[in-house]
């Protein structure tokens, strides 16, 4: 799927207990992480109970069918999505993995960082992007146990920024109707994402949205990747604070592949 | 630049001897080899000189610049570019490198099947694109001394099916004003490269353009790789002829990232 959702979902998955396998596991996501569990339980031989608005795409919708997972709709609001998954779990009995704040999942999203540092090894930096957390504290896991001294800096839009403001008040600052292309981004950091990011992170460099598609057409050009808005956001981090980050050896975590072709930003 | 035609730039440009390197090279082309040619030229220490129709885009202008080749402008039509090519190569003593109608840029095109038979062993069949044919001659010769018996397939628009219908006249027919959206694709064969294309294919695939485009977008959304349409011919043939291919170990060569982002084909 060209995400790094399906590493944190697969790790979740291993890691469960006998016990926790039995009754399969449930998820709430409308996008990757939707797609990356009804996988990895597929892979595992589990049921996957996904919980998914009912203005979630069809394609995304298609996808998870097409991994065997069963979806249960809801209506698009997070109160709606949480008062869902609690009923399917009550009824199934599976095992609810969130899809970024678990400690399982953080760390299995940290395996881009370790596979970027046992094939770099000299970085100075290392930059993600920053929404509910789970791929930068998992990369700031990583890089302090096998490259200590190495900076970690996340990227953040503007218009989603309760990254931003909750590591500069100390305390998490929910996102209130967040506003940004970059849909991967949308959600707020969970109590363990937080943890982590307060204690590791260097700074989250904040961008706006004409930076991100900037950065995005950038990357479709020169290396002819599709990335996603939430995945050029480190790069537009970079490229708005050019002098800091000048001279240095930096790592980037692109991740994120899914765009609508026939509804694309570029003029 | 996310296209094959830097091996057989890089090649030819090696092959030269001090005698023919000393005024440089000189090619005509208004796509991915005035690149190649200009890059491999700046990698050597030579000059290059490149005849470009002056309608062409400016970003693939400025990408030849960029590399720090001169770019002498003639009218869009073939007469023009080789007249203006003549004088060039008369005024500088250039070396004149063509595009694909050389065997030491079809041996440098052959590279990327070497590299696929190195790191696959066992493949039934291979398959590339035919345009001007330097890439799919590389990949015949490369297949026939390392992996005798592998087939070897081309794909080709319907809208410049030259190659199909010189393969099956076994003379050169060429192109009378090809349409089609794999621009890349649009020129006729050369002497050379039909002489391998009519000894080591198979056979030749023609594709139309519906074809084409899905292909396009099936590769960019399954593989998060930007390929151009002339790229994704191949694989419209491969999902053309199913039935043909059916359980087969197939090699594809995937190459050309050149889009226009803002004026894609998908709806």
């Amino acid at each position: 799927m060209g995400a790094f959702k399906m590493r944190g979902a697969t790790n979740a998955v291993l890691q469960l207990s006998p016990e926790d396998r039995k009754n399969g596991v449930a998820t709430h996501s409308s996008g990757n992480f939707a797609q990356a569990l009804s996988l990895a339980a597929k892979n595992a031989g589990l049921k996957a109970y996904i919980v998914m608005p009912e203005n979630a795409p069809a394609v995304k919708r298609d996808a998870v069918l097409g991994y065997g997972a069963e979806i249960i709709g809801c209506a698009p609001t997070l109160e709606a999505r949480e008062s869902t998954l609690n009923q399917v779990v009550a009824r199934t009995g599976a095992c609810f993995i969130h899809p970024y704040n678990d400690i399982n999942v953080i760390l299995g999203q940290g395996t881009a960082a370790m596979e970027l540092i046992e094939d770099t090894k000299e970085l100075d930096i290392i930059i993600a992007p920053v929404g509910g957390g789970g791929l930068i504290s998992g990369t700031a896991i990583a890089a302090h146990y096998m490259m200590p001294g190495t900076k970690i800096y996340a990227g953040e839009p503007f218009g989603a920024d309760d990254a931003y403001r909750s590591f500069r008040n100390g305390e998490i600052v929910p996102s209130v109707n967040p506003q940004t292309i970059a849909d991967g981004l949308r959600t707020s950091l969970g109590d363990k994402t937080f943890s982590v990011i307060k204690e590791l992170l260097t700074d989250i460099i904040r961008v706006d949205e004409s930076e991100i598609i900037f950065s995005m057409r950038l990357l479709w050009e020169r290396m002819k990747i599709i990335i996603e808005p939430s995945g050029s956001v480190p790069l537009a981090a970079i490229l708005r604070e050019k002098t800091m980050f000048k001279g240095k050896r930096i790592g980037i975590i692109l991740s994120g592949g899914n765009v609508d072709l026939g509804n694309l930003p570029f003029k």
